[in-house]
């Protein structure tokens, strides 16, 4: 077996806020052990303890990065409690953070080389704290691996990651799906679940419609400018996603739902 | 002719707000592209799709950057139109973004050497999306320039750039003058478009006044402390505008006003 | 004596928020004078002037960097005034700032070298402005720090450094003390000043009580998953201070309260 080998970069992706003390403590953690690391945040806003939208964050960005990079995520309600540290080495890349499904996504669209049980406290910062794994463990053992310490001398091989329930397309009849939103972003774009896997989006371009919270939306359209201001319309996004939007406003806002929203698909 | 040379550093300007993965996958695609470079958020916090706000931001900081900066600047809400993108390399420096305006300060204040239309696909991330060309189209980009691929290798020159229309100071009578609050910012303190260029402002320091929104502001002073707690005052800011400030509270809240406020200036 | 060296990484905390052109500019000065420096954000959404927040802050991570490492913090309501600009040596790390008491609690924690009065203008941006020394004079100065030139040469040294006055725990009788909230964190969490220094923190995990705003704390818990969903508790968090939380919840919210509250604290 032929493993990647660490890039030098180290992303970071937490629910930490950017107010705090916690992104500079963890940064400083790295660079004490590793000077030579890129650090890259790729956010600290996922909501408080929300692990489904830290997994699919981490989903829509990690793989534009070179290989070896070490994602550390940080997203950890169960931070003191018997919750397991893993390192997960994939073909391309590592991902490092607590074992509470934060790595579904990834696991599904990457090659699994294996999974690591991180237990190695030498490689800790001490003390450990009880509340801040993300300064005391994961980010030392990030620096420790991007500096070259090989994955298998953090812990032992594991084979059963915890796994978060995904929201699934459901297909209703021959015509018709039901799908759900999965995300609103920065401009109040609906972003769903619902991909090229799940229904044939070019019959859908053909004539389909979207009913959402009593709207309908009549069309996918192939970019944001084919609508008219103010047009509610249907796209296929840049992470493969059907989303909804609003040119030049919030669809969120329009239709008034948020993430959970039921998306009824139809086709003609 | 001898061109600047890029010096490896890469700034980014957006609209992308800071929690989703957008910026993220830009610095991935970078990275991926040029280990290398050092990345600098100016910031990603513009207000969705202003354009304005996004130029006047990049031409009060590009400027500080060492010679061979490369500024990515992505605000673009006409992403996936025929709306061009462009590379433009002035004496000092290179910009790349869409043609939209957001460039009509720099290049202003900046000797402009070329501007070039980038077309030439194979630099692009594929498949390039229709709604995220930040990911697809400027960030590797970017990334090839700092690498070294000379500017002419993206594409064809062009002329003919687009400029937004900029708000300028109007000359009333010989001792008036009518200019507008520009940008609000993190102080509450109210940015105007008024310069020395424009005004001159010893003699406003000599017994001037100011009047927003029906408020008189009756001098210029040259700095916070000069002023006593809670009281209006105007200074010349740090980008050399005049500026409306309260110490030790804001401006904004306390006029009621915001950008497009007018405001008017009156010589003793 | 052994001097620390510059470690070429150099860190910023400031109130100048997210969305402004400051912190770019301050980055753009630095990499213009040192092309090397490794440049961290610990954060810049310090509440506007809130120089007891930044030292806190600062306090809380300054010590996971590598020595030699040169934190830079600017909240600096004075800017303009006759307040000095300072260039702190300590024996691991340096700090400049504005002599405002932003560095009393770094300065209780490490051991001085000495203090400098940044008064050497050959190596400010120029014209230095009234209003953003972060970028005037800061940001250069920890730029040819970084790049070698002896503390000795920005100015003479000075032994008066300002200090903030602390909130300090007091005690009220053999089993009482009365401590305060000093931060709430992006959690909800209410972080006290009171730490093992104080009270016999053992003692108080055996029956102690806290009281704030009439609420009752039961007991130390020793991290976040040993409390019940919903319920209020306390425990010594990853800086060593009393924290008051509420697992899954925000105990700001659920108590009420907010910095400067009081916490009294009941041994049984």
């Amino acid at each position: 077996m032929c493993n990647v080998r660490p890039s030098g970069v180290i992303t970071l992706l937490t629910d930490f806020g950017l107010a705090d003390f916690f992104v500079g403590a963890m940064k400083g953690v790295i660079l004490s052990i590793h000077r030579e690391a890129v650090i890259v945040d790729l956010t600290h806003l996922i909501p408080p303890q929300d692990i489904y939208a830290a997994a699919l964050t981490l989903a829509d960005c990690y793989a534009t990065f070179p290989e070896g990079t070490i994602h550390v995520a940080v997203v950890d309600p169960g931070v003191g409690s018997e919750r397991r540290a893993v390192l997960i080495e994939t073909a391309r890349y590592f991902f490092i953070g607590p074992d509470n499904g934060l790595f579904t996504l990834v696991v599904e669209q990457e090659s699994l080389q294996r999974a690591i049980q991180i237990t190695a406290e030498r490689f800790f910062r001490h003390p450990v704290s009880r509340t801040f794994h993300g300064r005391d463990v994961f980010a030392p053992v990030a620096a420790w691996l991007a500096r070259g310490v090989p994955p298998s001398e953090f812990g032992p091989e594991v084979s059963d990651l915890m796994r978060l329930p995904i929201p699934r397309v459901e297909r209703l009849d021959e015509k018709r799906w039901r799908g759900q939103v999965i995300h609103v972003d920065r401009f109040g774009n609906l972003i769903t679940n619902v991909t090229a896997r799940d229904v044939p989006l070019e019959a859908l371009r053909q004539g389909g419609r979207l009913l959402v919270n009593g709207h309908e939306v009549s069309a996918l359209r192939t970019h944001y400018h084919e609508a008219a201001p103010r047009e509610l319309f249907a796209l296929v996004g840049s992470t493969g996603r059907v989303e909804i939007a609003v040119r030049e406003g919030s669809a969120a806002t329009a239709l008034g739902v948020g993430r959970g929203a039921t998306v009824e698909i139809l086709l003609p």
